[in-house]
């Protein structure tokens, strides 16, 4: 196997901590921060297990990172995220002034950072950020494939037992049986999709 | 004295709000989140004594009023904000569902809610907020007018104390006078600036 770059590590370890987030059952997104070499920020997806919207692994790392600096500004630093970040995690990179942002994969759903709309590169704001694109890309969408999959056949599962279950009461009340809509489908409230580039 | 509107009691517990960030030399932005006519959530910018760049007013009002419904989703939830949000602010509220923001005045150097970029009415994104500006504008605008003027005032007297100071060695040790140029101006670093609209 080649020698892995510097630049793999860190993905490699947004990765792990992604994988982190999945367990919990989680949307998997990992991220770390970089300073002078060293992670100085880590963070992944906690957003329903926190109730908190602000859970993000980006707006976790970034926390962490302002803490070890001391600063409201991660100047030279570099950020390392396993998907395109979502409008407010753009919108906080930029309000940070980290100068560069690599990511695994794209979300055209809600992607900031070129997808929906190109927050790192507004002339408007007085912050423009480096961008790049694809590193383990394919090993971070395929991981998102996997999770969704997963979510949807566990979606499936439990409607059918909710469904038997109704079955089984129509038998013994003669009920009628609900439909079939689920207004917090799990996939769709993700806010994500599983829709990477 | 005509009463006051329920809307302006929410917008002038947010310049309550604002002051306090003003007494700590902060950039005087304050919020309220309105959850069945309750005050769920407060928050005041405090980004440069907390050194997190994340110590926004609407931020930390958002983070209290997670807290309080025990959701990531803040639906049925009005913000009253004293300055139109930045790019992070507007993409928390925009992530977090908020289904309207009252904003007192308008930044045009880095508003994300119509002067900049307009990330509440993005068709892009899986959410819109509905935007009313103006309540208490005049006020708003000319508690940052003040703001900036009194920070700019006391960065003229540091600069010639600084300079009466360096003059003073100059007499005693021959030595040269510093520049002007200040790479840390506090209205440039404050993001902001004081073209309020």
């Amino acid at each position: 196997m080649a020698r892995m770059t510097q630049e793999e590590r860190f993905m490699r370890e947004a990765i792990r901590l992604a994988k982190k987030a999945a367990a919990l059952k989680e949307v998997p997104i990992g991220c770390v921060i970089v300073h002078d070499g060293k992670i100085i920020g880590r963070g992944y997806n906690r957003r329903i297990i926190d109730k908190n919207v602000l859970a993000h692994a980006e707006i976790a790392a970034i926390r962490k990172a302002c803490r070890v600096l001391g600063d409201w500004r991660l100047e030279d630093c570099t950020m390392y995220v396993t998907l395109e970040p979502c409008p407010m995690c753009a919108g906080a990179i930029v309000q940070a002034r980290v100068p560069k942002v690599v990511i695994a994969c794209m979300n055209p759903k809600a992607g900031c950072a070129g997808s929906v709309l190109d927050m790192f590169h507004e002339d408007g704001f007085n912050h423009q950020v480096e961008t790049e694109v694809g590193l383990m890309g394919e090993v971070c969408s395929q991981m998102l494939k996997d999770f969704f999959k997963e979510l949807r056949e566990e979606g499936k599962r439990k409607k059918k037992e909710a469904k038997d279950r109704e079955a089984g009461r129509h038998e013994e009340t003669g009920a009628g049986m609900s439909g079939d809509h689920d207004p917090h489908d799990p996939v769709h409230e993700s806010g994500y999709g599983d829709k990477t580039e």
